[in-house]
């Protein structure tokens, strides 16, 4: 934890708050502040800067605030990703978040197991729990957007085209495309597919959509590992 | 598991091999394999190609094997790394050798606890066990070498000047430094720091041995996010 990020109902006044959960824990174990310290801190949705230990118990701490930073920038992407399987689909919460994006569509894909939709880690605590780990890590302090995309056709057919006006849309995939292109500044939508990959239909629907095939290499990199690898060459 | 791999404790002849262990358990519990399917393979240290499923048992598999493709072109780069804790020590092993890292030196650093050295997974065959998981997830048939230098000082002082002779040297930290660069073909020797970042003793230490620091941004990523944003962004 880089970052302790506040939530409304921590504060008890404009420049105040009490912590009682695993902030508190996180501080006292691993911090190990003592009354008088500075922390860095973030208001949820809002303005970064450092708070001051007021008091600290056992069970509680009493902070004073001061907010005067701004979050750094996301990136200029939405992040078109096909449902991971539930332990990566976590980890893939936090990365997307500590990167910088902004938005992130889930979305059903043939490769997608049916059983990865029932998962609890799909629930909206479940995925802000996560993308709150993400921001803490990478010291940002606005949540991205997450979108459920639970029928492939119908969202890359009527709501993906607005999505992706006036974007460059990528889909990552392997074979015998164009390689990705690196260090943009304009808008992107990039769709990347699920273990085994996006298979010919989705690629074809994907592209009359307005999202062209780019490929990294011949290298199969875990879901995970391929979010990062594209974000960072095209950013 | 993309590619299975086949050590040369397999081969009963030149082109048969019978397996045993985890690898005809996924043959037959993820690939469901029948008699007569084929598989891509790779010889560790070799080439790859395919196998045929000859004979298919509840304990053993025996299949005939065609070795004819080169594995994928390794990075032009030798990475040092400040040991990672240990969980996230065996995921970066697997993306480092998933990533096609040729040559892996973990070293230690100020901000590196003690306890991290003490880890099994530290010993050779668990560092391979993890080689083996990155390479069979990228498809590759070579192992990286991995070093471990448990001092720095006379690490950075004594070898690695003559490690990162005619390279790019480069030390990943957070930092008013230039950016990463973007897409070289050149050899780089790379560092990048612990949770927390190197000491500025350490970074004038690195500096006096030729590797200048660079930097991704402020936001700050974990070891093994920062491994994949800087190698995919560099080459």
């Amino acid at each position: 934890m880089n970052l302790l990020l506040l939530e409304e109902a921590d504060f008890i006044a404009a420049d105040l708050v009490v912590l009682r959960d695993r902030r508190l824990t996180h501080m006292q174990e691993v911090h190990r502040v003592a009354v008088g310290d500075s922390l860095r801190v973030g208001r949820i949705g809002g303005l970064m800067g450092s708070a001051q230990v007021l008091r600290l118990e056992a069970t509680e701490a009493e902070l004073q605030i001061t907010l005067d930073q701004p979050p750094p920038a996301k990136l200029p992407l939405t992040m078109v990703l096909a449902l991971p399987r539930p332990k990566m689909l976590r980890r893939v919460l936090q990365t997307v978040a500590a990167m910088g994006v902004p938005r992130l569509v889930l979305v059903n894909s043939y490769r997608v197991e049916k059983s990865f939709w029932q998962t609890p880690f799909l629930e909206p605590g479940a995925i802000r729990e996560q993308l709150i780990l993400g921001l803490e890590q990478a010291r940002d302090s606005v949540l991205p957007e997450v979108v459920i995309e639970k029928r492939f056709k119908p969202f890359v057919e009527d709501r993906l085209p607005a999505l992706s006006a006036g974007t460059l849309g990528l889909v990552g995939h392997p074979g015998q495309y164009p390689p990705c292109p690196r260090g943009l500044d304009e808008p992107v939508t990039l769709a990347i597919g699920p273990e085994g990959g996006w298979i010919p239909y989705e690629i074809d629907l994907l592209a009359k959509a307005g999202l062209q095939p780019v490929q990294l290499g011949e290298r199969i990199l875990r879901v995970e590992t391929a979010v990062t690898a594209l974000l960072s060459r095209l950013f």
